[in-house]
């Protein structure tokens, strides 16, 4: 057994815990927060929640801990504090700031002499894998990156700090009309506006003014500016019933041409159900793979694309032959 | 540069070469036949061919071979032989002899201490690292493949064997209403008849009996009997200006469920102008990592599951994860 530490318990926490539990050779050992242990209460009684400051007491018990902060304030921070004590897994998705957040885990992951695998997910993660595959295949070509229709957490969170606004979420969509044509093998270059556009669904206090509220969305910059945002103030019943899930997907797509001007496209899509118990399942495959790299004496920080997909696989390597290749 | 070398020339052998040209880290040194090697001209006049006998030859010179051959009686022979002196590429296909293939070569690459990835290209090769990706990630669920709308080699020649058939072309294409259903969630099974059909372009002799070839098609144990099979009969002019191409394509598509039965689909697809070209696209792109495995230490047999992905790409670590994460 694979002895996984939950390390953060919102939404893909509680993912995790799921998705160990379709896993039967991980195992949850304990799930660690900084809120009071005792107001968490786990859909899996037996999972102890203990105090992220006890942390360290638990390193002898844990194979892998799978961080599950966010980008912006938490990972940083935990990250590094965490990976002194365990080898990691984190969903770190903020971009920009990716090369900066492998080295600053590098370096720690050195120090303890443990092994971290950072960036996992859907996006970076999974997409991030198809991108290498399809541009290495294809030089000759572009590729394409689609969101939705899905919920947008940070878009969800941005419309919900509007004064007035009571609950929201804002489902990111791509447009049809500019997929179609990338799919029948177009390579133009395609304006964020063409690419998707944005649909919110608000519940405002009943003294809150609906127009002022629409502008102060579409007109916000960054977050919807750039696109064709749409607006539906609906009531608090229709919200709780229709708009409480977390649906998500997307798809990365290369257009790739040979010689003699021959066409290939490649595609890799997903539909979620759920997007935190998606990027969970994601996370503890990987779990399983630095388990089986730290057994195999390698540490430092890695990314998806280090990871010899064999490693996923909770079956061994003749049958996967046998069953898959 | 990456000193590659081609062993065998076919269609194959010809993507490679095509590959190869798109690719600025990569150069093909020769090309190795059985035939008579100045009966072969290359669309590429400053690369050599040579008799495949004088092969070892050149084992200073090339870095990684990549054969070209058949799976039913040419690699199975050709490539132990070529692994004793190179590291080594092949494509092997007979989805039911790959592991006695590769306990084969991985004592000749072990004794030779040299590399070797089988079974590359998309089926085996893209499509098998995909079964994988989506069975680790989503255990509870079902995976489907489909072929096409493409063009069979097997079945072509099978056609072709007929009496009475000058040419002959088998398209195999997936039932769409089949496909509706699985892309819809749907995890039922599906015979071999609801997932593909067979449609046959068919030049005649003269004097040969168009129903006596149609019976002979539709009832072919094993290649046609499973399915609905379609045969047009047209001109040879016909033949030749819509028919000669290799174009191919397909998917894989995982219906997987998480907790509380959430429902995720993933998929894979390509559509492909040209089989081959594409095939050898795939080849060169794990020639690179056999390389760079290769100068790493590494010796013995692996195949596409053991193959970290940024081993693929031309571009450095930082810039892959910069660009691509």
């Amino acid at each position: 057994m694979i002895r996984i530490g939950v390390f953060g318990y919102g939404n893909l926490g509680r993912g995790v815990l799921d998705a160990i539990s379709q896993n039967e050779d991980l195992q949850a050992v304990a799930v660690f927060t900084r809120r009071n242990p005792n107001s968490i209460r786990l859909e899996y009684p037996e999972i102890p929640v203990i105090s992220a400051d006890d942390a360290s007491q638990y390193k002898d018990k844990i194979d892998v801990m799978i961080l599950c902060g966010g980008s912006a304030t938490d990972l940083p921070v935990q990250g590094p504090e965490v990976a002194r004590y365990f080898n990691i897994i984190d969903s770190f998705d903020t971009h920009a700031k990716v090369s900066e957040h492998f080295e600053r885990m590098d370096e720690v992951l050195r120090k303890s002499g443990k092994i971290g695998i950072i960036s996992v997910g859907w996006d970076p993660g999974l997409f991030s894998i198809n991108r290498l595959y399809m541009s290495s295949i294809l030089p000759e070509g572009k590729d394409y990156t689609f969101w939705g229709k899905g919920v947008s957490q940070g878009h969800s969170d941005a419309v919900r700090r509007i004064k007035g606004v009571v609950k929201a979420v804002q489902y990111t969509v791509p447009i049809e009309e500019t997929v179609d044509r990338i799919r029948k093998g177009e390579k133009a270059d395609f304006t964020p506006r063409q690419r998707h556009k944005r649909v919110c669904y608000v519940v405002k206090a009943d003294n809150a003014d609906a127009e002022r509220i629409r502008d102060e969305i579409i007109n916000m910059p960054y977050y919807f500016s750039d696109y064709d945002t749409t607006v539906n103030f609906i009531t608090e019943e229709e919200f709780d019933s229709r708009h409480s899930g977390l649906p998500h997907g997307g798809f990365v797509l290369r257009n790739g041409t040979t010689k003699g001007g021959n066409n290939h496209i490649m595609e890799f899509s997903i539909k979620l159900d759920s997007n935190p118990q998606f990027t969970a399942s994601v996370l503890v495959a990987y779990a399983r793979a630095a388990y089986r790299l730290y057994k195999n004496k390698e540490i430092g920080c890695r990314t998806v694309f280090d990871i010899p997909p064999a490693l996923l696989s909770p079956k061994d390597y003749m049958t996967i032959i046998k069953e898959m290749l």
